[in-house]
């Protein structure tokens, strides 16, 4: 059998493993340094729990898992039948399925703030790492299983939730020396355009829509509004909000003006006109900010501001963060009046940017292993295996060639491993007690006595 | 809509979080101390990789995942016939299912060698932390999503390997400082008793038997061997075996008496001596290890040394790490001749050990915020805005209260967090460019100006 995996998952080797835990650990260090704390969910949740919140494309997206047991069960001919049912349309019958994998963080999020809700403190600010799986069609930089990194803060609608999590933003991707530019718009914008548009209710497939605009172009766009039956007059209407232009300032004034019927759309300038005046005072930004109107953001449960960042090169503009403002996510969970903001980092993109643009310092990857024990018969090894933990012991990360073989076998090990120091122990050493060390880069040789060795690797 | 979460999962909330991080923690720094390299592979595998590995038991408790767009496809009559099928026998039908979630992280390890062998410098030493799905009966202690902490060497036969693992782990618990015993036993041995029963090829079966002496009594193995249809002579044979008593040297002369018809026998005895003469060189573990004939270990893949660990107290025995030698995982996976020996430690029977042993100081694991900044109006909320991104500059935690609100709610918030200092800026302070610092421990309060507060979190 000649062994593969899934489509859209991967493996991840050592090397890979020690680029990713770099940008894993400044993003934590820097939730940290804002005060968020570390929660976990389970993979699994109820399927009531997912559906319903990410549209109905993610709904499709969402991975169900096989009932246990499910031949076990007593009703047979009730199970057949609504498989043949699932058949036709989405399966969603709970003889079959009951449980499903996680497909973002935040829905968990809200679900376990409503089950912990007499435990927490508010305004709760947690950030979550964990896999999340969809069944999108894999392709380059899109997997089927992905880690999301997310920082959220509950129980509180103040918009200095949203300043801070810019700062958040500004701060990883400045230590990790990536150029982004941070879009930001809000979903109440989004509604006072569909009020112009005369459409308030049809909020949704203006935002699927618009969100669009990404990856075609602007034509494209207003045919797809044509075809879900969008009137000339509401397309006209939608037209001058696509063509703002000018610095952040001048785009807000124009939307002010076109949007001056609409209560929420005023609502939401006006919020957006309170971050940039709160982060004018702060220290700038590294990251460019930029108001964008036509910034969607497919999912459905955001109400207020949303933001994404792109990398900012002329090599590539992926998408490496996303978030925004949701104000009743936990209510269909029976929690009301609990508006939470939140961003996600992904980690995927970010570093398949970092790689493209060569900021890992390839040196830093080979093994962290500082010295090699070599030997050659069973009494030398054993030797070798007490200087080992006392060398572990003092926090020195030690090898200890497993099987009794020639040196060049040994060699050959701690030189693919590009492991710096090879210690020796042969006859002569055994006999003397001591130890010769090979620095592996110079090529240098030195015999230390045994009791010097720890003081050699602490120096 | 109450929510809930699946039978058999848990949501960790940060309290949770600090104690589970610093386990893994100690054995992350014990697995690199010994040269182990961290790898991840996907949740998901196809499930041909996971079938037939565990024994017939497990292979029922692999969770299936459906297949996505199952509506899409066009063969719907196949499909329903394919399914109706999997409703007699275990569903494992490609047109219904294809995936299925990871049961453990030693199968996904031989899976990735195979898979990655060119790249890899053997003897390869992996290390693994992620969880596992296994769709079992929830009980006190067992999980149908927990972790698994796996540390593997692959590519060597030598024992050196097995004694390295014992040191390991006597290193990880004591560091833990968990009472621990460490029973060990060889798939070798077990043969030679299956030899001695005059069955060699039921080995599984014996192995499936004994198994149970952990949770039941001697009476109870016997009679599931009498089931399993074994004659009454056969299992005379095995009496002895089970009535082994003293030190481990008596019980393996013994067993070296009782096995000398058995050439793989002998070889697992003459394995044991090996280890515990290496081990007798060494500095004494500070766990008890046992040599017990009667663990066996259910997973059907290992082929020489086995080891469990065990709480060693009067108020609990869970067994808390497994593990041991496979000679041919690869092998199914068309990679011949990679023995590999491992071992994987059970954080959740842990975790809930070290709590029913009162070995977490409760007072570490409030929330790691240094310091609360508070405010009265917009102003002096901006202003502590600046030093806060100032002072996390400086790695100091800070979080600034997001609501303009009053004093006493802003306070009841550091207070439920137990935060150590709160940073008021006031009207006084706003004009002064001063800030006062309550210490929440002794109530003290102390005006510093702005410019002086790093170095007071600093000192």
């Amino acid at each position: 059998m000649k062994p593969s995996i899934p489509r859209g998952t991967r493996d991840f080797t050592p090397v890979m493993m020690y680029k990713r835990q770099l940008v894993f650990n400044i993003i934590i260090k820097h939730f940290k340094l804002f005060g968020f704390e570390p929660i976990e969910t389970p993979s699994i949740e109820n399927i009531a729990t997912l559906t319903g919140k990410y549209g109905e494309e993610g709904d499709q997206l969402i991975y169900k898992i096989l009932n246990s047991r499910l031949n076990e069960q007593q009703d047979k001919e009730r199970i057949k039948t609504a498989f043949n049912a699932t058949l036709e349309k989405p399966v969603n019958n709970e003889l079959i399925t009951e449980k499903a994998l996680r497909y973002d963080l935040t829905v968990p999020f809200a679900r376990f703030v409503a089950m912990n809700n007499h435990t927490l403190t508010y305004p709760f600010k947690r950030y979550q790492i964990q896999p999340v799986w969809r069944a999108d069609k894999p392709q380059k930089g899109r997997y089927r299983e992905f880690y999301q990194c997310d920082a959220d803060i509950i129980g509180t609608t103040s918009l200095i939730n949203e300043v801070e999590l810019i700062n958040l933003i500004d701060n990883v991707f400045s230590e990790l020396k990536l150029p982004v530019k941070l879009l930001i718009n809000s979903r109440k914008i989004l509604y006072g355009i569909a009020e112009a548009m005369g459409s308030p209710n049809r909020l949704v497939d203006i935002v699927t829509s618009l969100d669009k605009l990404d990856k075609t172009d602007k034509e494209t766009v207003l045919k797809d509004l044509e075809c879900k039956q969008f009137s000339k007059e509401a397309i006209n209407k939608l037209l001058p909000f696509l063509e703002l232009s000018g610095d952040n300032a001048n785009k807000i004034a124009c939307i002010q003006n076109l949007m001056s019927s609409s209560e929420v759309g005023l609502k939401g300038v006006e919020e957006i006109i309170f971050i940039f005046n709160t982060l004018s005072i702060l220290p700038k930004t590294k990251i460019d900010i930029i108001f964008d109107i036509t910034l969607a953001r497919g999912i459905s449960y955001y109400t207020g501001l949303i933001f994404e960042a792109k990398v900012n090169s002329n090599q590539i503009s992926n998408s490496i963060l996303g978030g925004g403002r949701y104000d009743d996510l936990t209510g269909v969970f029976g929690l009301n009046n609990m508006s939470g903001v939140g961003i996600s980092f992904g980690i995927d993109r970010i570093m398949e940017a970092m790689e493209q643009l060569d900021l890992f310092n390839e040196t830093e990857y080979k093994s962290q292993t500082n010295v090699l024990f070599i030997h050659f018969n069973e009494q030398q090894q054993n030797r070798c295996l007490k200087l080992a933990n006392l060398l572990r012991q003092n926090g020195i990360i030690t090898e200890v060639y497993p099987e009794i073989c020639k040196v060049k076998k040994q060699m050959e090990y701690a030189n693919k491993k590009q492991i710096p120091f090879v210690a020796i122990i042969g006859d002569v050493e055994f006999e003397q007690n001591s130890i010769t060390i090979k620095n592996m880069q110079t090529g240098l040789q030195t015999t230390y006595l045994e009791n010097a060795i720890i003081g050699f690797f602490k120096s």
